[in-house]
């Protein structure tokens, strides 16, 4: 498949260099940081290009991975394509094409990319949603060019899925850094936590996370809970640490 | 070393399992409910007492693996013994035995221990603290023993170990749960997040979770926080939602 891709980001990287091993041609790439373009087009083959005006219109597949605040002046300021428009965003519709395209699609990675992470993109989840039977066939093909686990969903249960992972991983590395700071304020390496922090991610591939709950607030051992209180100096973290256990409490 | 457990909860069976299997002698499980001293008193070759009047008071080290709020009780009841008191929790000073005995001390385990969960106890970090330097050498003889990480931590800075863990651990768990639920509303299995889970948690022993941290509310992505808070039905997780966002904002 010959391939476009729009924007140079975290997921464009790790999904370019993807469907470049798998044998796809990606032929250009955009963005209007021209070295970001150029550093994702060096790595997979392709041209790089920083104004749309110079597209390639004949491609099979654009793959948009702007942040989706970017994303619909892009798709108002695209050239006329062959081919499908396909966007990756986890809370935005495909219906955002329906201006402009009759074949249009979202393929939704599940997955916190980084750039200097290395991840292997045959596990990750990816969800399908297309205009047409024929658009869900052409995304599924490519999907599954690159990882196993590929599944259709409408893009209401898209959003609900994109919710759970903010929940699941935005939040969870968040309460690792509030972790952090608590540790660095003693002078106690944040490596030590390591082993605490495989093992909670791990007890969740085997049981239900309300049965993988411990700590004070499920024990209601409220002694220790005042006592981590008064620990805390910041406001903003003791309204989290009272509210997340109440929380835990309420369950 | 012969060891008496008070306890046979989740740390103490952990505990007891791992020093067992090190060549220690468990000589006695204590527990008011015999049924769960028993349980564990037969995997480590013990005696199983559910009264502290029939504890063998010539052991060279009685560990207390109760509850928080139960540990002053189980000091105060104990009867005089030979050898050194400590206990297991991470936001108890060890005090609490200094009215009792002379040689006291802690071993606090920073794990999320359940029971069905195997460990390998070689890799969780133990931190020590001993009233007397001989009991500094005993606890950590004992710790080095199942453990190749093994530290000297004053009661202090082990409060604030233990209140990073809580965010680390079990305040993370928490935000699976809340995930979990999201899907479950949509009848998307929880499994599908494993992946992400996983790489949110393998991410930050390569990079500080500052670095790490991704998502909408580091993008100040408002559009998206603004759909989210309307897919949440339930207003505990909308202020949760808010106060999470803002807190990564903040930084």
């Amino acid at each position: 498949m010959k391939i476009v891709f729009l924007g140079s980001g975290n997921v464009a990287t790790h999904l370019a260099e993807a469907l470049h091993a798998a044998g796809h041609r990606i032929i250009q790439v955009f963005s209007p940081a021209e070295e970001n373009a150029v550093l994702l087009a060096d790595k997979v083959g392709a041209e790089a290009v920083s104004s749309l005006q110079h597209l390639n219109t004949g491609a099979d597949l654009y793959l948009f991975c702007v942040k989706d605040d970017a994303l619909q002046e892009v798709i108002l300021r695209m050239p006329q394509t062959t081919g499908t428009w396909a966007h990756t965003a986890g809370s935005l519709p495909m219906t955002l094409f329906s201006t402009r395209k009759e074949e249009y699609g979202v393929i939704y990675p599940l997955q916190t990319f980084s750039k200097t992470r290395r991840l292997n993109f045959s596990e990750i989840p990816l969800f399908i949603e297309g205009s047409t039977p024929a658009t869900v066939l052409l995304l599924e093909d490519m999907a599954r060019s690159i990882s196993r686990e590929v599944h259709q969903l409408p893009g209401e249960k898209r959003s609900y899925l994109h919710l759970a992972a903010v929940f699941a991983c935005n939040f969870v590395n968040h309460m690792y850094t509030l972790s952090s700071e608590i540790l660095l304020n003693e002078e106690i390496p944040f490596a030590m936590l390591r082993p605490l922090i495989t093992e909670t991610a791990a007890k969740v591939t085997e049981m239900t996370p309300r049965e993988a709950q411990t700590g004070p607030a499920v024990r209601n051992d409220e002694q220790v809970m005042r006592n981590h209180l008064e620990l805390l100096s910041h406001a903003e973290m003791k309204e989290l640490y009272t509210l997340i256990s109440r929380s835990i409490q309420s369950r």
